[in-house]
């Protein structure tokens, strides 16, 4: 195993040059762009679903799907009304020169915020640098309140974290203080967003925060 | 990235070495283990608390927890009524030399099923072989009706689908139909229990095959 360290650092190390460029790139074009991560299932679909039409009229929005297998998630992306780009990531997490790959298809000089849906993963996806601005966490409410404690390392690094499927709360075990006490002890005062995709309940706080982002970077 | 991948497949070699190990030693001891795999928060420790009750008059049980960072699941198994030994894996997914270590902390002579409860990841658990004798995967309702196509290495790899969290079907949008179809398209018969540790609804069946395989693998 002795070599292994040095071929996983080379690795990391050329993800966080790629990732440097990414950033430079979406900053000279003005784009804020933000990395979605969660559990599979957790909403990362559904959130850009709900999301895009409400920023629609303000920004235009581009998606990097990262998915594992399938289009899926880019037909949907596409169907709410995002100019979208599918990556077959054939591996646990996406990593930075993906999302360039992204941002070559991607017209760039038309956008405002570009939104890179991860693999849904609660663990690979943490340590990687994409060269995005922001890393958003979905957690989901049926995943259950001990989830921070167990994935430390993902709640750990993220500035923003969403709790979807609050209209859920009613049907199943999830005790939002211990949650909230988790999150608190790893992200001291992490922007917090509980909301439900399928109810729209709580996305009108989200949306603003996104909308002031973009405006932030585009400005 | 040329030398990665000699290092990859030295890495997969010397894992499956200790697999067949770990088997031939599971077998000697006439012990049945099952891997048990799932997202997070799909229910794998619920299942465990479920399942132990109703085994522990007939068989005496088990527990290797594979967890990130906390021994939560390892205090709730052994709350249960399981021999618990907590394996930190501190990366995402077991592997054959966790579950050697797993092994060697239990007392095999006193034992008849060893569950191994491997790290909530619906991706990297499913390449690696633990010596166990069948691999459990639980599906949870509230993820989706989609996972089987956006995860396909995972459905197509294992013996036994449990789909969790069916009291909560009224509540979210899930199409059986289509999760089945999915199923069915990567692995044609997988047996397959509907079931819910919330409410106890599904149970029996699951029990009984667990407590069948272990008569074969005892006997």
């Amino acid at each position: 195993m002795s070599e292994r360290i040095p071929v996983v650092e080379k690795i990391t190390k050329a993800n966080d040059q790629v990732a440097e460029l990414n950033r430079n790139r979406l900053d000279e074009n003005r784009i804020f762009a933000m990395n979605l991560m969660a559990s599979p299932g957790a909403g990362k679909t559904s959130l850009i679903e709900r999301t895009l039409p409400r920023l629609a009229e303000r920004f235009r929005l581009g998606v990097i799907e990262g998915d594992l297998a399938t289009d899926l998630d880019a037909s949907r992306a596409a169907a709410a009304g995002a100019v979208s780009v599918q990556i077959s990531t054939g591996s646990c997490h996406m990593d930075a020169p993906m999302v360039k790959q992204g941002l070559d298809e991607l017209q760039l000089g038309g956008l405002d915020i570009i939104i890179v849906e991860n693999v849904g993963n609660l663990i690979c996806p943490a340590g990687w640098d994409l060269g995005t601005h922001k890393s958003i966490l979905i957690a989901s409410v049926p995943e259950g309140d001990d989830k921070p404690y167990k994935y430390p390392t993902m709640y750990r690094g993220v500035d923003v974290l969403v709790v979807n499927k609050i209209d859920l709360l009613p049907y199943v075990t999830f005790d939002m203080e211990r949650f909230t006490q988790g999150v608190e002890a790893l992200n001291e005062g992490v922007v917090t967003f509980p909301l439900s995709c399928k109810t729209g309940e709580g996305l009108d706080p989200w949306v603003e925060w996104v909308a002031e982002r973009a405006l932030e970077y585009n400005g």
